[in-house]
């Protein structure tokens, strides 16, 4: 059965959401960011910390996402990835990202940012070079795909911290699971 | 001289500033009190950390609200304590606070919150009954006092967390701080 009501846009449904002041958000995140750094020591554990802190997070944010946008089943990956681009980003970051080089199998993509709240006034010391310092939106984006039964892998391959030119997430759709429904058709 | 532009109501605060979705933000909150939970294992740590972390998140907040607000000097604490309440809150995390229960000397007074987006899907756990979760918040507002010379000293009365009907933040004025301007008056 189709839905009822056609999906909302990226900016009617970041309109009804409830929302907080970015730049609280923003040195919110940071904190923890600082926190980690202080008690982990290792970079590479604070990378895989953040990660884990978004895979979370995106398990659960995903419930919201599908209760408000009125987006139903995505019929592939594509459709999946365009609808995280235009809608996901836009309803929890209030920005919009764009879904490029795709590979030939239509498996793998990515998501360029040029707009990132997370990282307004952020600026890595030296000794921090390592630091994937978005790793909690590749774990969002991660978490929130296992939830709707896709296994995903989810690198960055450009960073403006590191002096890119925008941020780029590549998305690599490793398993899709069917979605079991509860009654079998031939039940 | 005056201002030339009279404050901004908080609607307007609120308005024009960049927000992200409140459930990301409380998801992300709640994750680092969960991580510091698994590092520090002592509660009572864990309620220093988050004032900490509040605290230097406040000295950084205050700038972007004095621009952003057009709000001046407040003559005391008092007007100080209103324009929090009524135009802090409201700029950062989109809701008001009330101040009340003022002591005799105008010193000591208590913000109540009956809507704070920090606890939405809060529960605490048994284990964690000592926790103040929301000490983050009191941090602020200490980091930030403390960047406009009123050095003070917050802490949680109530809290819906454990049961009361609001949360109620107590601040004392413990010093003032004449503030000090470049060059004086008989130069």
């Amino acid at each position: 059965m189709p839905p009822l009501t056609p999906p909302k846009s990226g900016d009617a449904l970041f309109a009804s959401v409830d929302r907080v002041n970015a730049e609280l958000f923003t040195l919110t995140y940071g904190a923890i960011v600082r926190q980690l750094l202080t008690d982990l020591e290792e970079v590479e554990e604070v990378n895989k910390q953040l990660d884990q802190m978004g895979y979370n997070i995106g398990t659960r944010l995903v419930d919201e996402f599908l209760a408000k946008s009125n987006v139903s089943n995505c019929v592939d990956f594509k459709e999946t990835a365009d609808t995280i681009a235009k809608l996901g980003f836009k309803m929890f970051l209030g920005v919009t990202a764009t879904v490029t080089n795709w590979d030939a199998e239509g498996t793998t993509c990515s998501f360029v940012l040029e707009d990132n709240p997370l990282v307004d006034f952020v600026e890595l010391p030296d000794t921090c070079q390592g630091l994937q310092y978005c790793n909690v939106l590749s774990g969002v984006i991660r978490g929130a795909l296992e939830m709707v039964s896709m296994k995903t892998e989810v690198t960055w391959v450009r960073d403006m911290l590191r002096g890119d030119d925008a941020y780029e997430m590549r998305v690599k759709l490793t398993k899709q699971v069917p979605e079991e429904y509860p009654y079998k058709d031939d039940d």
